[in-house]
């Protein structure tokens, strides 16, 4: 049997990810409250703004704390940000010892809390389940550390790496339980991505459609450097909690931008490189705007793009169980290396079955 | 606890697989004997031309058989082939009951041995494994009851869908334990094929080398409409077990044709169909050749064409762990498909991690 820590750990992290799409720019947080073998008290950070799971977990557990073992995915926080520093919330409670699963990835803040609460006598060990908080969080870790947003790029393909036919129909490579999980996906990101060919040739929403629960939208960015969106496209007319972005050359049309953004669209003006917008910049601008994670959804030379400047630390490609046979648009186009020993390496390479389609998912280092 | 049946039916099983490779175009089968609950007898069909499981399995056991129980993974033959009968040397052991997984697949026997034993009083029953015998002996199988080769496409691709660079470089895609299954597959296939770009760009020499014991050389074939065959081919002079068969048009250069076949090719004419080896007829030849299984194993345009002829039966897809991030040479290549839905559908999808490589397998209906 694994220990108690281990378990305890584990339900805490299950806590955690109720928060999932509601915490950014915040991590999910979980942590339960332990008294006897018994879990007297939950608490996860529901929401960015609201209180953090430490208080909760303490609110949830009453009056029975003292004594009482915490355990808690990240290390409580040590300041005072738009809440009470939780340190102080787990000293008043008088819990005696602290589990943390990770210690705090800010590199401004790292170690405030564990040590603060270690020197107030509290028995404090930090990471149990650490691999797991850390996956949990990746798009936090990622943010804190760099201030740009963690890139996931996804596509659906079939088993011969073909997302459309040569007309550009894709109309369903995957089935609906791998359709499901990319609003699940879209859910949790901050933005989402594409490129104007994917906006002209299928007019997307770019919403989260979950079906049991209200989804958040992401941030819809568009990579349009000449500008060239149609002013009809359906998401700037669509009901939507969130806006869209059109990235586009500073160099663009300003009448056209102001066109665009009478209809509702925000335009970012990015430097070009080669043309096309300096996908780099373009990320530092979403990092200053608070988004954490991006996720790319196509098409073929977006993918390549973002790729070849190494901006993706993700990959998620589901593959449907069919082959298109012949010439298609690829997962990836545009120029490509001479040498096969020159394509990029994925590890921690996953896969998992969705419905009848294939995810594979992966790290770019 | 599963029921002793299937227990001494994948033992069976298992002793049938030793004799992977070496039965073509026999099926692989395997026998053990039964008394009182223990095994007192084991056998397969090791190579063609040698004797049954059975009569193995019977020798083995010596003189304990009487009222014993023998497992065998396909039901007894009735006839005398290159070797007597084996319904008569059960019943001359005085065996009383037999379980087979899988009745004869051969439409023109199917039946008989079963009920022979059954009208001489031994205890008959089948169907026990019969999926996994099914599968142990999927070449055979299709090959008894279409009298053409099985064909297993094989590739290697990056997650994006790319067999080589656009400069034809594929050093390597998948990794060592990737290439050593596929001399795996090449020991088992009775066949093996490439279209003449494979030749001429990489001079292959389509062998099997295997690790710790001696394969055995698949027939070569090499589809190459007009003869452009390079007389150097490595697969022209090296040292092999088996054949170099060159498929080409029935209006292919004579004198051509003889300089090859002084160099050792056999030359198998086969109609034209728009300009190219109709792949139809090409199976047929073979298949009238005791060849029961090939393995296509490139390039683009072949993978296509035997695809699009709906000539493929099994996929054996290796993806390694990268992504070439723009153009290649695709797994397939040609024309494909203006709409998604005539994708071509794969069934009963399986995954298996090879080293760090990733194998995807499916059937074609």
């Amino acid at each position: 049997m694994e220990h108690p820590d281990y378990h305890y750990m584990k339900t805490a992290l299950e806590l955690a990810e109720k928060g999932a799409g509601r915490t950014s720019p915040n991590p999910m947080v979980g942590a339960v409250i332990v008294q006897d073998g018994q879990i007297i008290g939950r608490g996860w950070h529901e929401r960015a703004g609201g209180p953090h799971a430490e208080v909760n977990a303490i609110a949830d557990a009453g009056s029975r704390t003292r004594g009482a073992t915490m355990y808690v995915t990240l290390e409580p926080c040590n300041h005072q940000g738009r809440t009470p520093p939780c340190t102080r919330a787990i000293l008043e409670a008088g819990i005696s010892r602290v589990v943390c699963a990770m210690t705090d990835p800010n590199p401004e803040v790292a170690g405030g809390g564990d040590r603060f609460l270690a020197d107030c006598g509290i028995d404090v060990e930090t990471g149990i389940c650490e691999p797991e908080a850390r996956r949990l969080n990746e798009f936090f870790i990622h943010y804190i550390q760099t201030r740009r947003p963690f890139v996931l790029l996804k596509c659906a393909a079939t088993l011969d790496g073909k997302i459309a036919t040569l007309t550009g129909d894709a109309k369903w490579v995957t089935g609906p339980a791998a359709r499901a999980r990319v609003h699940q996906m879209r859910h949790c990101c901050d933005a989402i991505l594409v490129g104007i060919n994917t906006v002209t040739a299928d007019d997307p929403s770019l919403t989260t459609r979950l079906e049991n629960s209200t989804g958040r939208d992401p941030v819809r960015v568009i990579l349009d450097t000449q500008l060239s969106m149609p002013e009809t496209a359906k998401m700037l007319s669509q009901q939507s909690n969130a806006p869209t972005m059109v990235a586009a050359s500073e160099n663009a049309d300003p009448q056209k931008a102001a066109r665009l953004e009478q209809q509702g669209a925000q335009i970012l003006y990015v430097p070009e490189k080669q043309n096309r917008v300096d996908l780099d910049c373009l990320m530092a601008k979403l990092g200053q705007m608070n988004i954490t994670s991006l996720l790319v959804e196509g098409g073929s030379r977006v993918a390549a793009a973002f790729l070849q400047n190494r901006l993706v630390d993700k990959i998620c490609f589901f593959y449907a169980p069919k082959i298109l046979g012949g010439d298609g648009m690829g997962i990836c186009s545009g120029p490509g290396p001479q040498l096969m020993s020159s394509a990029i390496s994925v590890t921690d390479m996953e896969t998992e079955q969705i419905g009848d389609d294939l995810l594979i998912q992966g790290y770019i280092k």
